[in-house]
């Protein structure tokens, strides 16, 4: 790991205070920002450096120049409001404030850390306005805020950003048409046109056409100039104060990764044979070095244009990042394998996409069958009424995004496909409480309660990539219902050993370790992994915990519960999920039904409350979900103490 | 009730063979299918007839001249395919399929009945190719059917009808979007563009500007005529026929409620002082009449004019409606007045609608404090956002609509704002089984579930007039968290009388009748009158039923739920919820947590499956909810049997 160094707020200050001229000077800071940028993400090990990097001489320019918000202060009521409803450049925005004093250092250097800053915007940081991170909502928050001021006799106006292939998302249509006839006037939208997606330029996921014309058709206001150019932009932000009878929209050119060379999507595009490799995750360290010291070099070259002396640094202090057990393999590489493998037996098979064909191992599938890969963009509700008139014409979609954004944004329409009795295999990818960088918008803790309502489905989660290709295999070919494959998208913390007679029936899960003292049935890599931490805790102890892997998350074989329980009078359940709605809720309906229940104590562990961004140890750690702390738990449920209790 | 009549198939049959010009023969089929579908929403005592009608030349038009469904038959895989997004014109579309022997008359004239054809499109009736009436999804499921035919060689071509109002649904403008990027081009939306939306011009709701200048900047061809000029339309479809290189869309210009002269919207608007009145509900009996005769009356001149005999008719025997019990109370009466109240206490209250604020009671609030109350069309998710928005600058919104609606399409924009921590009303109207006419999408049996898992909401159904004052009361004055208001919103089947000591208090309910046989917590004016009606017939048989009104369907007191149990050795909960994540599982999951399940016998019952479509007693009983079945299925969980089992 190379050193890391921050650019202090001294630096910034000296900036400031020089006699440069204002749009050099912007150019300056907002460079001194991309450093500070880079530098936080390369210490996080992730984040997103493109978007910040497109979207940052905007947020430097509004924030140094357009707004009174730094001078008013970020609790002001009548301040100027900026927020980024795309959310995940917020990097660049933490660099901004940082440099102007509003987030301290001690939170702008833990990105994504617990006690730090959110992967995405949350507005217990000083100076983030709004959550976002789910695509889509701002413009609409921004015309709550807007006619809000306007309520409370406020003064200042509102700002928003927006990302270009969130255009995909209707929410946004709905905001541009409502804001026009509701005359929310003192808006303006500024769209990062960054030109690419998360790995794909937006014309080849789902093209927008002559934005321009059809914003117009919308009744905005609309400029476009070039998001780099501080001169136009300064020109286009004064054109808008005088237009005081719409909203008005920015259509801003920008370049995805703009300042670093190799980052620059024109560039980065032709390198990575048509893939960008810059919207997320952090830089390795010989490319975190190359990009540092090119932005740092056109930075001291500015100063010494303006005859200044060469930037300060100020090293930043490692971090321990807590042990957090890593294996090889990923559960999602196992789905996408098997999905290549069987769409190979079966014609009638489609795979539907959101724009996350990486993430969600698709690519594979995508190069393999291309005309039974459909590109959604980011537009979940259509994708998931697409995929009904699909299985209504007799064939097998099997729908693809991250667990929040499928089982909630297009619940409706996975309802309203339900009712028409077809089959469909949701997979609800990224789901559970980590990664947790990310941040509440990423992290799904509430997706098997939003589907368990609904009659004739079937809700899995599978441990290893062996019992994942069963659970697909098992969806595609043997399910009767329409299913929801929940995979957890990071590495497993350890390989889950399954027994090797091991039999994938529904209702069934599988013993792991034998123990008399008390069940833990659990599910998924990450709660597995400490589960089984627990039992070896709690084994030194004399106390033998049963861990039961129960990849059916509403199903339940009565028969095989009562020969699990066996003589154990204490049944607990472990979920990567909310503790409303999970499969303790599902099991103690077992248990309650069939009279199992009886003098038994019977105890649920899940996500309580909202989910913490942290690190995978922080975030189950801050949950009393780690093993040492489960063990814990299970203990103080036998009537010892914890430690500290 | 005034005698309703038929015009059977072989009045059809008779014009179809007549040696008269198409167009004009093309306007006696619509006018005869006008009578129809009145005769058919009559007797079913409410039903959509503005959009049926505004729509009915355009249907009439597909399948009599330009469709070959009627031709090859509804199964054929070549079809042509016609369903309508908005699915509230189903009686008009029933009358056409009726009208040509594709539905069954015994289906036909039971509109909104169990055995009968639903409120809103079920692929289950015959003719119908998809399953709407939530708004939005038409075209991203035609685009799914459209590439299913090209990926599986199946000729045909793609119809879909979409509303006006409707296209303030943002999912609207992502199938815009995705449908020219991928190339879809075999698909014709037509837009029945009648002006009105559920009382209202579309003009005042949310206007949509230039529509042909905005779907054209996505890309669609786009062509505009006089939905009612047979004439005009076949030119159109013409023209569409010879575009194979983009989806084509049409702006059909309507009138909604046409055909009848009251019902037109010119007319009816200026006679309802600017509220529509013809857009859902049965007509009385005298405008029945009126309307009847003034299509008979023209369609005989018709007839007369191409020398052919005046219609023959068949009466419709009227059929039992069972008893189903209604008192004069409205929840949601009680509920809209005491907004009105409360709001002039509380300056920081607004309240947000979309397009349903009659239904919703909102009216007096709007009327009263037309600023603060915040009109967002058909676009809950903006909607909703634009709450989280007003509460971020201090304000209380109160969001409104139909609780299928709600808690579903906006259940990402819900959570957004939660993690903000901020506090919002959600009123979720319409909410569980009944009224049952209008079918699947408008029946809400998992908004509990699908709020259940969010921290720091508290979730509440009042159960008559004066409880839903108390509760919004306490959500506006009281609540720390996040409110969920749950009501019912038909007639209350009996005034659920509390005792007269009773204070509405977080986690405690009321008991209504004494007993120490069993205890049945229900919550909600229909469940707890079946609740009332199992405990009158249980009576008699000397089996004392404790029945329980518990509107806290996310909170209980503990030490209260263990003095209500007493001695009780049997626990029952009634949702008007799925069996899944409704209070049942919340009560289980008290008792489990606080030993009091014990040796108890613990019982769930709720609405298993999906909704039936119905009348209230045809529902219920077909859920086996009703009184005297619950009474029966009470009786077996004390080991009788039911009659018949």
């Amino acid at each position: 790991m190379p050193k890391i160094v921050l650019i202090p707020v001294t630096e910034f200050d000296r900036v400031r205070a020089a006699a440069t001229e204002q749009c050099e000077k912007l150019a300056l800071v907002s460079d001194m920002c991309r450093a500070n940028a880079l530098a936080s993400v390369k210490r996080a090990g992730s984040g997103h450096l493109g978007s910040s990097f497109s979207s940052l001489d905007i947020v430097t320019m509004l924030y140094y120049s357009e707004m009174n918000t730094a001078r008013l202060g970020v609790d002001h009521a009548d301040r100027d409001i900026y927020f980024s409803s795309k959310g995940h450049d917020v990097p660049g925005l933490y660099a901004v404030l940082f440099s102007l004093g509003i987030l301290p250092k001690e939170k702008f250097i833990k990105l994504r850390r617990l006690q730090g800053t959110y992967g995405h915007p949350d507005v217990s940081t000083p100076g983030m306005e709004a959550n976002t991170g789910s695509l889509g909502m701002g413009i609409s928050k921004a015309k709550g805020m807007a006619l809000a001021k306007s309520l409370r006799q406020r003064r200042g106006r509102i700002f928003v950003m927006t990302g270009d292939g969130e255009l995909q998302e209707g929410q946004i249509y709905e905001a541009l048409q409502t804001a026009v006839h509701q005359k929310i006037h003192n808006l303006t939208v500024i769209i990062d046109h960054n030109k690419v997606q998360s790995d794909k330029p937006v014309s080849e996921i789902v093209d927008l056409g002559d934005l321009a014309a059809k914003l117009r058709a919308f009744g905005w206001h609309v400029a476009r100039c070039d998001g780099h150019d501080f001169r136009q932009l300064e020109n286009v932000f004064a054109q808008f104060r005088a237009v005081a009878d719409k909203p008005k929209i920015l259509i801003a050119d920008t370049v995805k990764g703009r300042g670093v060379s190799f980052m620059e999507h024109p560039t980065a595009l032709r390198s990575g044979g048509g893939i960008y490799r810059w919207h997320s995750g952090a830089p390795d360290d010989q490319a975190y070095t190359d990009a540092h010291e090119e932005i740092v070099k056109r930075i001291n070259n500015r100063l010494a244009r303006a005859g200044m002396s060469p930037l300060m640094f100020e090293e930043i202090p490692s971090e321990e990042k807590g042990p957090g057990s890593v294996s090889r393999e990923y559960v999602a590489d196992a789905f996408g394998e098997a999905l290549a493998e069987i769409a190979a037996e079966r014609e009638d098979l489609v795979v539907l996409d959101a724009d996350l064909s990486a993430d969600c191992r698709l690519r594979a599938f995508e190069l393999k069958y291309p005309e039974r890969f459909i590109e959604n963009g980011i537009a979940e509700q259509d994708m998931v009424s697409m995929a009904g008139g699909l299985a209504l014409q007799g064939l097998l979609p099997v729908v693809n995004t991250f667990a929040s954004f499928l089982a909630a944004r297009a619940n409706e329409q996975i309802y309203n496909n339900a009712c028409e009795q077809t089959r469909i295999i949701y997979v609800c990818h990224y789901a559970g409480l980590v990664p947790a960088g990310p941040g509440q918008s990423h992290q799904s803790i509430r997706d098997i309660s939003l589907f368990g309502a609904l009659p004739n489905f079937v809700i899995i989660e599978p441990c290893n990539a062996a019992e994942t290709r069963m659970a697909l295999k098992y969806c595609v070919h043997e399910a009767k219902e329409n299913c929801v494959l929940r995979l957890v998208i990071g590495p497993s913390p350890r390989v889950v050993s399954l027994p090797p007679d091991y039999q994938f029936t529904p209702g069934r899960g599988a013993v792991l370790t034998e123990g008399e003292d008390g069940v833990l049935f659990a599910y998924g890599p990450v709660m597995l992994h400490e589960a089984l931490l627990a039992a070896e805790v709690l084994r030194e102890e004399r106390f033998n915990l049963k861990v039961v892997n129960m990849p059916w998350l509403n199903r339940i074989d009565h028969q095989w519960l009562e020969e699990v329980i066996g003589l154990c009078q204490k049944v607990c359940v472990l979920d990567d999920h909310s503790p409303v709605g999970g499969l303790g809720d599902v099991i103690l309906d077992a248990l309650a039904g069939s009279g199992l229940l009886a003098a038994r104590r019977f105890k649920k562990f899940g996500v309580e409350g909202y989910p913490a961004c942290g690190t995978p140890q922080e975030a189950l750690r801050y949950h009393g979900l780690d093993g040492a702390t489960l063990a814990c738990r299970l203990r103080s449920e036998r009537d010892l103490k914890c430690n500290g209790e």
